[in-house]
């Protein structure tokens, strides 16, 4: 039966019934409703209180619930809250924010494309890719390579270089001429059967090109730092011999900086840090805080000139690209970030958080290891640290546990990771509570994944 | 060089500099940036004063500017701008929309995914309907049956499904099993082989089924009236007969409602009006009258409870999936569609609208047609009424000579269709300055497409 606006007492229910939740087993009928948000703190319908650790999903640097974005917002669509940016037409929020992100983007970075978030980023970053090869000529340069443990979102085209089996079960056939190589995951050395990790991986993708044809072969996509696949920091050798190897065979570089983009690893942006020197950067989150839905897709005067100098211009197109409120709340965003300090912040808070987190991989079996990036944490948790097998979680995630005895919401990913993504404002005594609360829950953890 | 925010007077510079614009020719350097808007007016950087009759791109229902939306928006951000909708997380705001979407929505619709627009939501779709079947143990259904000339935005999958050849050139290879079928179009006789149009068109539906195998189609996506294709409203027998094939097939019907619903038309839903009694509809644009990105993907109990019911859920997920103060502006404008009684101004206007072209098709030679639903309305050019070819522009588009001559924004479209699909609250007067400023020019065009 179908009721019109349901009351507050009715949300749970309403909930259960209505709303198609990403991920969430039909068994789980309970709910966390947040209504309320200001700096790391939630708020939900029962009045209780949380400690943000996941910012969401990897976003809410500046914090929850600001003033100043209100008030841009209210400007903003009181002014012009919306006209496309199709055709000729334009409007100064867009304009304006291009150029920001170009004065920000690393040196070869010079042109800007909107989109309404990372998966529509990154299918328009792999359409990029193909169409640049096409106008210049080569049109069977359309292979992706991408990564196993890779994210790139859940749209067909990033969706397929996504590196999760689980996640694309029963949805294909996906894109095709795309290609998952071995992740550069020092842990989990299992994978370079003995070799040095990043020997291994280089020769690998020396080995799949020559199996495709670097002529066939359009772009490669990777996360500079693996966000979803657990906060995994590549070797240091490792983004500069891929990029090495990928140059001289004229295969693009995709970075998607979506999680990282925007302070989460302590910089703008994370690619020129562990040395990849990308042709088009893909970025959403971070951006806008979460403010509202807003993506960019950045690339450099090559390859922009190149997909729009053909034809009708470049092909791809989204309703809200440039949208003007967006571009508002991303250009007071980033200035929040700058003034505030925040990239210093999340390299200073992140740095506490890790000294106090990493003594646990030495004290506690089951944690793997400690790795972190700035304002992202993760705990590989094992079975034991000689076998490595990951931790199973018989009683449900380890991370609704914590949430559930101490307020402090972390999340579980990939799937045997325990990640910690806070907003960048987190004070160090926040950041003491959230660690404090994750260890003395994976104190009680057995090998069994079971919970003393 | 790069250099930091643009003060106003770069602003075209740094547009042509920086900003990738969809289907804009490199050789066009000039640029209509707008800055501000209310109600059907625009006004771009040079303080000159726009007639907005296409709504962007066919939404601002409600109108530009609107202090009440501006208010809603800030509210919201101040008490919750963002968290997440990934498993078992919620928020209010979502709930509420997700319940009264049902409650607007046609009777068979009881859940809700959101997205942030309707490519991403298109995707959604297809996935959905795939995965539908594989749970349902009917993994070899995968193939999705789409028209010529549909749009269904551009990211992989509805992009895919959306039936323009320009549009996917050179970034290829598309997603898999996805076949396009004859538009319902009556105007363009020519494609029906002197058959009656839906006659046609369900041999050829039957026949495509056949080839494929039933067993092998999981579902057939379709605008119930197309609107880039130019507001083709399909013959009154075509969806019922279309679903009727379907139905004995097993085959799901997903609506891209992504222009037509929320009062386009001059219903909440077209598909209703057309005949059309969908498992999945796709939609966008109106549902905010753009002024945040949001979209939401409505289906039914059965194939809610199956895709929810499967491992670990729902398995399409996006960050902004449930925004809250996404949602809260969903709200507000619904509401005033609601007050401000939009749908039957839709209808209203859009007869007074219709009244005032119709006469041009006998009039002049180079109007083949116009149609109109509601407040979407499309002059169909052509060389001349005999044979029907598409009209040349061979001084760049029409609707950029009606713009600069008159200062009322049209669009061309599919290319050869002039459309105007305005705010619903447009005034009798404003909406036949609309239609006397496309008469103006058209009355001027001759056969060769130029202008006297």
């Amino acid at each position: 039966m179908k009721t019109s606006t349901a009351p507050v007492e009715y949300l749970f229910d309403s909930d259960v019934r209505r709303l198609l939740h990403p991920h969430l087993p039909a068994s789980i009928t309970d709910r966390v409703i947040m209504v309320e948000g200001k700096g790391c703190r939630l708020v939900d319908s029962n009045g209780r209180s949380y400690l943000d650790a996941t910012g969401g999903l990897w976003l809410a640097q500046i914090g929850h619930g600001r003033e100043e974005m209100a008030e841009v917002a209210a400007a903003q669509m009181r002014k012009l809250e919306y006209f496309t940016c199709f055709w000729d037409f334009s409007n100064d929020q867009a304009i304006q924010l291009a150029e920001r992100l170009a004065a920000l983007a690393p040196p070869q970075i010079e042109q800007v494309f909107f989109t309404s978030g990372g998966s529509e980023g990154n299918d328009a970053a792999i359409k990029t890719a193909r169409f640049f090869h096409y106008v210049k000529g080569e049109p069977k340069r359309t292979w992706i390579l991408s990564r196993r443990t890779a994210y790139h979102g859940l749209a067909y085209g990033g969706g397929t270089a996504t590196g999760y089996d689980d996640l694309a079960e029963g949805q294909g056939p996906h894109l095709p001429h795309v290609t998952h190589l071995t992740p550069p995951h020092p842990y989990r050395s299992s994978l370079f059967v003995g070799q040095d990790p990043t020997d291994f991986l280089v020769n690998e993708l020396e080995d799949r090109i020559r199996e495709i044809g670097p002529d066939n072969i359009a772009a490669m996509i990777g996360e500079p730092i693996m966000g979803v696949g657990g906060m995994v920091v590549p070797p240091a050798d490792y983004w500069p011999r891929v990029q090495q190897v990928l140059r001289r065979h004229g295969i693009l570089l995709i970075a998607d900086e979506v999680v990282t983009a925007f302070g989460r690893t302590g910089s703008w942006f994370a690619s020129p840090d562990v040395g990849m020197e990308p042709d088009i950067i893909v970025t959403a989150k971070g951006l806008t805080s979460g403010y509202i839905p807003l993506g960019a897709v950045l690339v450099s005067d090559r390859i922009g000139n190149a997909v729009r100098g053909f034809g009708d211009g470049y092909p791809v197109g989204y309703t809200y690209s440039g949208h003007p409120v967006a571009c508002a709340i991303a250009l007071k965003n980033l200035e929040i970030i700058e003034h505030d300090g925040l990239l210093a912040a999340a390299r200073r808070t992140g740095d506490f958080m890790y000294q106090l987190a990493a003594p646990l991989a030495s004290e506690l079996d089951i944690v793997g290891e400690v790795r972190h990036a700035g304002m992202g944490l993760a705990f590989e948790l094992v079975t034991d640290s000689l076998t490595r097998q990951a931790l199973p979680q018989p009683n449900g995630s380890i991370a609704d546990v914590i949430r559930e005895e101490t307020g402090v919401i972390v999340r579980v990913s990939s799937p045997t990771n325990l990640v910690l993504s806070p907003p960048l404002v987190m004070t160090q005594e926040q950041a003491a509570t959230a660690v404090t609360a994750v260890a003395s829950v994976l104190r009680r953890a057995r090998s069994d994944g079971g919970l003393a």
